[in-house]
């Protein structure tokens, strides 16, 4: 009897954990035995409609684990945006012929709020032609904007890898008697999670004295006024802000990506923007630093606790369509001090951003509050130890698969 | 009888090994007895100016173990620059007396280029007047360009730290079926040897298509072309290039630090600037990533050989005391695949710098070749392991010192 095929791919921006993710599908595929063979696409929904998919069936325990250690997308990704039905059924049913054709009766996507809409859209349509395919989302953002999920999978890492930094950042800007303002921007337009996980650092006694997160209007003259309080008093002043951070009527500072008077876009990002501001205002010495794409990127800083719960994820997206649930993407809740997994319906999710609540923001929103410890600190816990060849880590080469 | 006192000062910008050095320093005084008390000066030549001393004579094995670990210079640092003595012998004088007063018998003095002047100018001082202090540089920075030392403590970290991201980069940017341009701008504004690092990451399978170092002139044209070849045929393309790349006549590529129109600095650095005339002339994606201070300050990434090699020349620094030397500077040599410490007189070494040979760079300046891999690897071999608490590493803790 043929059991059908199972396909997976990732979307999106990558993550440190988001192969994690890819090898809890898989190994949970293979230990399932529900499919004749596990397909993962190359380059996600743009490979799906090329039918350019690799043959994961076999792939060894050891191939698995290095997968689940290696950073970015493993597989490729997209940023595929897929129409409404009502508007344009062509790619719908091109998916329905390929689906067919390659016998998918499970297919996984693993991505962020984009990508979840798209899973959404995909398996409305396939139980409205009453096609049967369990179609299972995985969330997958560095950003944690995903709501309907307690965390999402590589937040945890990134979250790592910014209070790490922050530590080291906070110990080399107080090696001078008289130091400067230091101003580090973090990823996230528009959700302030990975710039507030800087606070951690500061509460083992190195970190920022100033956390600023774009859920919060930004009010650059009081933001000056306390960087040079912190300043005058301590002779330095350490910042993190987001990158997304507006001012009341919702533009962002610094006016990032506009022209200048030669039409040249203009350059850096707000934390260089402020830093300028600051130097050219009171005269004193700033830098400006920009955490920028290693802070998804960075693999050889992961945290063990995300990489289990994208693995946790993996598995039970495949648990989930195996037992007969279609339309839900997996989520993650804290539960008597453990992360468990659940799911939820996609159209629960889809398009909404889950903000930092203000129980978690200092009432003049210069800082972070203690409580937001209790939600950050299991979920950057633990290393995940790398195999280092010629200094670097070991890490998943895609070449060594073979296309299906 | 009194035997005098051990004086250690740090100096410059931090690395991620140069309080190994430190360590090494004080671990080999308190070995060696030849020493009553064991000093470090807070804030380098500006503290021992204020007689502002840790006393660091009884510091356990433990204490020492996590000092060996911890980034950034854990006593504090300086920018200090010691006049000539023919011009201004007030300073010399002072120090003098407070040398006198403390009873310092050893002085080692950890810093760059700028430190070695300082230091050569003591050592000259005291065997001028017939001071018998002994004076000892050990050599430190993350750019590798001082003379007379195969590298130096510092640098292997750094280029870790460089090839890591590299590699992680690399492996973020080849998720899209179509891709960008990504320029990654890396420390070292006279010297290319950090910028020449990113190679191990190409060596390994993913790392930057083209490198440019500031030891060749950078052509901003045939750059361009470059890139967009490589960029037509993989669809992506990703540069590392030298924060210090200069155009023939010498100018700073990007004109990094000038004034707009509205007397505002220009932001960015070239990274930013390059990628943005791409945008501009060639319509295509593009991003730009400074690596800064991360660079220097990333004790998590830290190389186990830097680590070793800067405890060494610590050691080596007293070694060289108590064996009577004065006026050289502890220097480290490959000798049959190992890393061997010797000395050399302070006046070869003051204000001169190593520069990346041609013999590492391409014919065209586009790349480094892959003779440099025999330099670079045994540098960056090897991890340090760092106890982790509330998911970020534990760094020494200069609090718990006490003021001598």
């Amino acid at each position: 009897m043929q059991k059908g095929n199972l396909l997976f791919a990732q979307s999106g921006g990558p993550t440190a954990v988001i192969n994690a993710s890819a090898a809890g599908v898989i190994a949970e595929a293979q230990k399932s035995k529900a499919y004749d063979k596990i397909l993962c696409a190359h380059f996600g929904m743009d490979g799906i409609l090329k039918e350019d998919f690799y043959d994961v069936t076999a792939l060894t325990k050891k191939q698995l684990n290095l997968l689940a250690e290696t950073p970015a997308s493993a597989f490729g990704s997209c940023r595929f945006k897929l129409p409404d039905l009502k508007t344009d059924a062509t790619v719908y049913e091109k998916l329905l012929a390929i689906f067919e054709k390659h016998n998918i009766s499970t297919f996984i996507y693993n991505g962020g709020n984009d990508s979840m809409d798209t899973c959404h859209k995909v398996a409305d349509y396939f139980r409205t032609i009453d096609f049967d395919c369990k179609v299972v989302g995985v969330p997958k953002t560095v950003d944690n904007d995903l709501v309907g999920t307690h965390h999402c999978p590589g937040f945890g890492s990134a979250a790592k890898f910014v209070a790490t930094n922050m530590e080291e950042i906070a110990l080399d800007t107080a090696v001078y008697e008289k130091g400067r303002i230091t101003i580090c921007e973090v990823m996230g337009r528009d959700a302030g999670w990975l710039t507030a996980s800087s606070l951690v650092a500061t509460h083992r006694g190195n970190g920022p004295d100033l956390i600023y997160l774009p859920e919060k209007p930004f009010d650059t003259k009081k933001f000056f006024d306390k960087a040079m309080e912190v300043y005058n008093s301590k002779k330095r002043c350490l910042v993190a802000l987001s990158e997304g951070i507006r001012d009341e009527k919702g533009n962002y500072i610094g006016a990032v990506g506009t022209k200048d008077s030669f039409n040249h876009t203009q350059l850096g990002g707000v934390a260089a923007y402020l830093a300028d501001c600051i130097t050219q205002k009171f005269g004193i010495k700033t830098r400006a630093i920009e955490f920028s794409l290693p802070t998804r990127a960075a693999g050889h800083i992961a945290a063990l606790a995300d990489q289990k719960d994208a693995l946790l994820c993996g598995n039970n997206a495949v648990k989930a369509a195996v037992a007969g649930k279609t339309g839900v993407m997996v989520t993650l809740r804290r539960k008597d001090g453990k992360t468990v997994c659940e799911s939820l319906d996609l159209a629960k999710i889809a398009n909404e951003v889950k903000s930092v609540p203000d129980e978690y923001i200092t009432d003049d929103g210069s800082n972070v509050s203690e409580k937001f410890l209790d939600y950050v600190l299991p979920l950057i816990e633990g290393e995940v130890h790398h195999d280092y060849k010629c200094g670097i880590p070991v890490y998943f080469d895609t070449d060594d698969l073979k296309k299906a």
